[in-house]
């Protein structure tokens, strides 16, 4: 039997998952690929710390460059993430003739045009399914199933962490603070949460999905994005009395006046797909005309899911090792991205409770061209929450009235606003 | 550019939806396979009275036989659906050397292993994305994304019609029969709506999906099917109050005593995401050891989303076309199906309102161990509805039992039994 060789740079919790894959599934691997799915080498810098990495068959090194080159290997799995080394050594494995495979995401959403060249100019494969989603088929599903479908609107739920912290405080009344600190004892959020709460861990993987969906490419910095840190337990109760619930979107849409590329959290219809997405799930939504509306829904990260997800990768090199490589974009067209968009908002005002508060704030917001649909005072000490929804207003028309607002001497925090989304319903 | 030159069988809602695909998306799919999709003959037996037919560049005929043989042709693509004469052309292609596209579920239930067997003979492919849940990527998911994985349970709604049914009867309060009546009226459901409502259709289904997902051949007849046609407004509300919703799931389990096959009318908590599942979408719930629980949801039937799944396979093969085909099985294992079950049932008991009847059913229960956890019986005009909630029970005492019940002059109609199911709870 033949064999496919792989040199493993990573042996954090997706490495170690994939070794124990590789090793406990070897049999099915081998019945399903044809090949023997064989660890040559493992590099990783703290190897000698790690008790899993001893007697094993493989080498074991701290040398990643040594490893990238060595002629004995087929396939790199690249699972240390970042920017730097880690473009470094994708790179010089594609150079030397290898395949990569990669859960890379910040590596894709930055510089995934350059690595995608020198993969086509090699011929060889980059996979990266784990880098979106876990084991969720999200890519494979865009670049296989859907190859001559035209998506329109696609909505992710892709940091399960902010889904955690979210649906906590939905349920359970929980502060944001309350909320982060469960999520870091169970493990689904890092001690420094600020790449996962802040929304960028999400704009990297739809900066992705999009490339792939549009076929024009897309970058990290392309998108708009707002975090979920100022949510409060009261902007979950209104969302509720509204029929809504409050998640993460990274949302991608294509119109006539650009592509709206957006991470930030939003008020949906409870009773949509998207929102029987809970604790620390992921989801794709995604609408085309041909399709119609489609949802993924799974573990969205984690040891064995994101390891799964490589393993599909190996195993499709495996079985066609000289398949024509996949491509990042069939075409070299710019992006135009949207400059503006309108949407209805949800605002909350946290002032004291004087009078003249709400004319102020009413008057500022009618300068600017937003109408109020409803208003809600809560009852309470000072600073009160003050809870307006409006019409369809611009962006630009709204985040100038804030400016504004957040000025006022009476408004004692940034005033939080919510778009309420339709995913589906254009 | 090359061509792939497809031969297409059938030119119905789905072929075509392919023929409009391949034309309106033609400049994009030759920049994703690098490949002109080319139609080159298209074979119905009706063709002279389909004006979409009229004016094309490809040939039009009635003579299939003849379409499989031509030389011209590097893939076939059938979508007439059944048995016979399906098989003899799908065979017939493949022999003379040319890949398969089919969405027919009937054919690859009950000769799945034939035709694959011919396919690797010839060594060409078998597409069959279209077969199950129209453009759901679920079986290419099973054979790629998760090649390593341990599928312990399946959970299918893989027939649109009966959740149409289903979800309409739950939301409106309405009898089936009213419920079929609006599924014909929408195209849901056709004239004669047996196939479906058996739960045969999902039956076929299922039968594709575990084969694939436990790599033994299980075949239409390993399944045990029971349809949706007893449902009643009571067992919605019933369920409703306890906190469950009615589907009708496709079921394929991993057990210890051997592989449970089954499709049938479950109550699920209606907090489970397949709770989510309405109107006509179709979904698969899957759960394994690595990936754990995920879900994919959408439309599962209809011309665009089948063929679209079909053109998914077509661009897979145009761009790799000397790629290793896929197996069937990757061994020859066979399949022990478990003989019996245990579940919690809802019973649903159609009697005349007097004495002693309830005493009779209970000890008839109570002779084949099955212990009641609680009654409910409502008011009216006889007969009267008795709800009963068991705790476990294995099936074949329960069927035991309802054959005795059902036997009684009291007893005016067959006892409705739907198991409790928790998919992803074991």
């Amino acid at each position: 039997m033949k064999e496919l060789r792989i040199g493993l740079i990573g042996a954090g919790t997706v490495g170690r998952g994939l070794i124990e894959l590789l090793q406990t599934r070897a049999e099915v691997l081998r019945k399903r690929t044809g090949k023997e799915l064989k660890i040559v080498a493992v590099a990783d810098r703290s190897y000698a710390k790690k008790d899993f990495l001893k007697n094993q068959s493989f080498d074991v090194t701290d040398d990643a460059s040594g490893l990238v080159q060595r002629a004995d290997i087929d396939v790199v799995v690249e699972l240390i993430g970042g920017l730097d080394p880690a473009k470094q050594w994708v790179m010089d494995a594609l150079k030397s003739g290898k395949h990569v495979v990669t859960a890379n995401k910040a590596l894709l959403a930055n510089h995934g045009a350059e690595i995608f060249r020198q993969a086509r100019e090699s011929g060889k494969e980059v996979g990266l399914e784990a880098a979106v989603a876990g084991a969720l088929p999200v890519i494979r599903n865009l670049r296989r199933v859907w190859v001559g479908s035209e998506i329109q609107e696609m909505f992710g739920i892709l940091n399960g962490t902010c889904n955690f912290i979210i649906t906590r405080m939905q349920k359970e009344n929980m502060a944001y603070e309350d909320a982060l600190k469960i999520a870091q004892e169970k493990g689904f959020a890092e001690a420094d949460p600020a790449f996962d709460v802040s929304g960028r861990d999400a704009a990297q993987k739809l900066a992705i999905l999009s490339t792939l969906a549009f076929d024009h490419l897309v970058q990290e910095s392309d998108i708009r994005v707002e975090g979920i840190t100022e949510l409060s337990p009261l902007d979950h109760a209104m969302a509720m009395r509204m029929g809504k619930v409050i998640r993460l979107l990274a949302v991608a849409k294509k119109a006539s006046d650009g592509y709206h590329l957006r991470v930030h959290p939003a008020l949906i219809s409870s009773h949509h797909l998207l929102a029987s997405v809970e604790e620390e799930n992921n989801a794709l939504f995604t609408e085309d005309p041909y399709c119609g509306p489609t949802m993924i829904v799974g573990r969205g990260a984690g040891g064995f899911p994101t390891a799964s997800a490589v393993l599909g990768d190996i195993a499709a090199i495996a079985r066609n090792p000289e398949n024509e490589p996949e491509v990042w974009l069939s075409g070299e067209e710019s992006l135009k991205v949207a400059a503006d968009a309108s949407y209805r908002f949800y605002l909350r005002f946290r002032t004291l409770d004087r009078a003249g508060v709400l004319a102020s704030i009413s008057r500022v917001l009618s300068d600017h061209e937003i109408s109020i649909a409803s208003m809600h005072q809560e009852e309470g000490p000072e600073p009160v929450d003050v809870v307006i929804l409006t019409h369809h207003a611009r962006e630009s028309q709204l985040f100038g009235a804030l400016d504004i607002i957040n000025a006022m001497e009476m408004v004692r925090a940034p005033t939080v606003a919510l778009r309420l989304e339709e995913p589906g319903q254009k």
